[in-house]
């Protein structure tokens, strides 16, 4: 049984992540693929990692012609756009998996205040499960839509959701210091990712103000059972992949290292993708995996943590990947080792 | 009037960085550059970017024979070292200026917990001036030995000195998240900072336990006149040169982000090296340069700084060079514009 | 039916990558990795990317020890150690993969030369086939021993081979000039790779002694029935992995681009993991997988061909797996798309 | 005596070089820096790592205000803007160094042919010195405009050019095989150096087709005295800056690599800016600088010429001080050192 999947605004980084990981996936054949720019050349005379790996074209198809072809449809779409089609997808039977940010923020207020549009489809809000599976597992194998979490998001939410669980950190003054490779900033060129300017370089950007912001707290708070304040600081790193974030947050109560790192472990143990070490992971070592390595210090009496992962992976066609298995009930595993 | 010099432990990235500076320098002769290691070779063929700029040969000549060549003698040799032959030097009436963490800490003690060696002239620690002109310049020109900050410190205290001094941020509870290029990890080969494992890649190192968090501490705590405490927490970047501190402390009051900015500018507002902008820095910025770019932020009460600095230059060599120039009453910014 | 690995010398890049695409073949377990130096670690500790995907620990295992749990064993040895250690698993009833050059060349006499060692099993050479198996397909498959080529080799003799082969560019002065990164160099720190070293730098080295000069000029001359002569100069590129080769030859004959683009096609129609493109591919097109990709331009009378692939998968791993493929009846790609 | 400069199309990498040069050089008021695009911004905003170093601001002045301003003008300029705008400016009684490629050839139809434009100021070519002081020094000082050369040009003429002078070797099929940072490709971010495509890859482009053919042609067959024809090939490599350029070229006669070095020595013993070394330079020892480093080879009766520098100091705006140096009399090295 093979499942015919789309992958919409297949010109980006994480659609020719995915496209290489679906080729892996014995269950999957990919019969359609969308741009709304580049006419109707082939996939791979885009992206050249892909020659002699896959003959299909992009084609700027409507959502109908989509689901005529697809039962399941990845959209790489960017945030409102998504949801202008997403709607008419589900409505055709399609099940989809969204790359934006569209269906993760359960306020359409929130979302406007962010993202400086009214949202398309703010009826859906509130009712898509939030696809990390390490936390809502249970949510994904019945969901027609998932919200596939955001890169920094999932390295940060990873290495806390634990800890707040336990109650082991207080809800405020969380500090959220990222690090991440330039992929994240997507394929269209600009200055600031110019190689001249950002090579050779490390920059803070959107300090406050990065929209992963909002997206950190809902989920950690939900995690929480009460509202979660955090300061975000995103860095731009002259590598191509790998987020590294670390996170400083307060004990409610003594404890010690080990402590902290067996409340992760225990949290963790069963998880495929999620590894805590005791040594300080290095972005390298999650490269091209959909892996999360996380570890924990405590200095000063602040607790520390470190996670680390490809954010084009597990933090996004990875777990997009992942939640796709859990839809369709194959091993959760499958294209990702 | 020119200045006899000598360079001790002249193989390393900062004697080189150091070299290049003093050959731009117009009252400056290099009369010896010493080395243990590397026999009688010419410092070019150590160093192929000084080709056909000195033709002086490295040495390995004792203290005696420095001191009979330079009137001013700059140690690039490791920590212990440094104090070891220091001392020796001053008695022959050199003037020094010291790269090693040798003379920065005014406590043995704190010094043998820190660095793992009894120190080896602990009569002269906490008379030695540290070489961080925009805090302690007057101490500097009639100082015989100087200790040239580290390249970490220099980061970190130059944003956060005016907030404590003015008590705009609280002593305790303070973060410092540096990020740092691979030249300060120095000029031995190790697997850390071997091409293949450390370029694509991000790792924290030595967190709570990185030899620079007492050093920042007691300049801090000198400059607020109380005790300052810091979490500290290193990481290495893929870039040759550049650190980028990111700090998080507490107001002690309601503050704007213009009042903050403000007092940094009126503190700096003479400085030559100095920059307080608007803009979030990079490091790029200030590569090749003795300028250190600063900035500051507001979010969810929280102050956050954001500095940038050349850790070979601002952070080493040049800092060396605006002592020195102190010490002999040159312009601050000879050779260093 | 699954095949018993050894992997001998595990240590190095060759073998991490090995191991990577032996975890994705589903006809094989690794039974055993061997280092010398490494004691009993587990080899996640020393690759930490390999954290949760293999269990297995680094022993210092002697060949009869290897050949009590492995039916095939690939050798990561360095050259000699490798051929020490080779005829002894043979007799043990081993298939044999070298990544080293012990077996590549054809006399005892050029190996010494090139390599300054005399050859410790100098009976076999001439008989074991190179493992290239778009040359040498039918001979591998019944091979116990097969000699894995060297990445420089296997760029260089794709695209000339053909041309050679059909005779449309003359066997003397072809120039090789190609670029590799700095993987290539092996994972031991020296200064060279040091990353302030080498970062945002580029250099030839080796010009005229390099290694893989003998091994190209004796595959191209069995290709062409007659000695061919090259010039090869291989310049260390700041990246991690990648090669590209950009050769000059004589057209024997007046040719357009076309004929000699055909005349690669043609060879390589059928093949699975060579692409002859007509774009100016990049490394990056190729980097993570087991592809080469070719062009070739005519430019004043003179044939220049490009060709590209990641020197430690088609460049050696990749390769090995390709081989093993062969020698064992699997479809030729299982593991490799 | 304080020379008053201007500097047109003052937004690029190659301006914001030449501008940091120019702060160094004691003789020298920039008093215009013009840009059509940034309106009447600070340079510095443009160019954040001239913050406090620069106070002026970018203007889009008409030739005659610039000649209004300024005795001397460097135009950074695109090529068929720069020749424009240049009588003006010379009638006006204004000094040239010239930037773009307008007045590097001969021929107005080789100009059109190449860059696909009518050259608007056809009457000059020809008249205009090359500004390479080493081949052209005598030229310099009287003229009122200078050709100051491409990045490429200058690091293929410098090791060739005495090689065929002395007829050491032939003027037919000689290769030239350039690779240079991504900084040669302008600040106009576009996907070829975006980050992500370009960084971890290597690539030959324009083969054959590179502009700066006829120009290499054109000065080494002046030298010669007849005419050289080359193959030329560049390959974008992931760094900032710098060219390493290599040459393979038939003797004319039995020589040694001694004897290819002397006549290099020879040639340029008395030069400031070329060194003749022993070893493979790399490109990082010019980074920063105006030096070439120039080694040769010899291997199998090829002479191998490998050179290196910074394209935007020694192939652009280091070299353009140079010229200015000559024209007003100023020693060769003002400002370069």
């Amino acid at each position: 049984m093979s499942i015919r999947v789309a992958i919409l605004g297949a010109t980006g980084y994480t659609a020719v992540e995915l496209v290489k990981l679906l080729l892996r996936h014995p269950e999957v054949t990919i019969t359609a693929l969308t741009s709304r720019q580049e006419g109707n050349a082939p996939i791979a005379s885009v992206h050249p990692s892909l020659v002699g790996r896959i003959q299909a074209n992009l084609e700027n198809l409507s959502a109908a012609e989509v689901a005529a072809r697809a039962e399941c449809v990845f959209s790489c779409l960017p945030h409102c756009a998504s949801a202008e089609v997403i709607p008419e997808l589900l409505k055709a039977g399609c099940r989809v998996v969204d790359f934006s940010a569209d269906y993760r923020l359960a306020s359409a207020q929130v979302y406007e205040d962010w993202y400086g549009h009214r949202h398309p489809d703010p009826d859906r809000l509130g009712k898509v499960p939030y696809g990390l599976p390490e936390l809502f597992r249970e949510a994904i194998p019945s969901a027609d839509l998932v919200a596939n979490p955001g890169c920094y998001p999932t390295s940060a939410i990873l290495p806390l959701a634990p800890l707040l669980k336990e109650g082991l950190i207080a809800r405020e003054d969380i500090i959220v210091d990222s690090k991440s490779g330039v992929s994240g900033a997507g394929r269209t060129p600009k200055l600031t990712t110019h190689f001249p300017e950002c090579n050779e370089s490390l920059s803070a950007y959107n300090i406050g103000r990065h929209r992963h912001t909002p997206e950190i707290e809902q989920i950690l708070s939900t995690v929480a059972g009460a509202e979660v304040q955090i300061v975000f600081t995103p860095h731009l790193v002259p590598m191509d992949r790998g987020i590294l974030t670390t996170t400083y947050s307060h004990p409610t109560r003594q404890v010690t290292e080990d402590e902290v790192l067996d409340c992760l472990r225990s949290f963790y143990d069963d998880e495929p993708f999620v590894r805590v070490v005791d040594h300080l992971p290095a972005t390298k070592d999650t490269s091209g995996t959909n892996f999360c390595h996380i570890t924990a210090r405590i200095v000063r009496d602040r607790i520390i943590t470190v996670s680390c992962l490809d954010n084009l992976i597990k933090g996004a066609s990875g777990a997009a990947v992942q939640n796709f298995n859990l839809m369709y009930g194959f091993p959760e595993t499958t294209a990702l080792l």
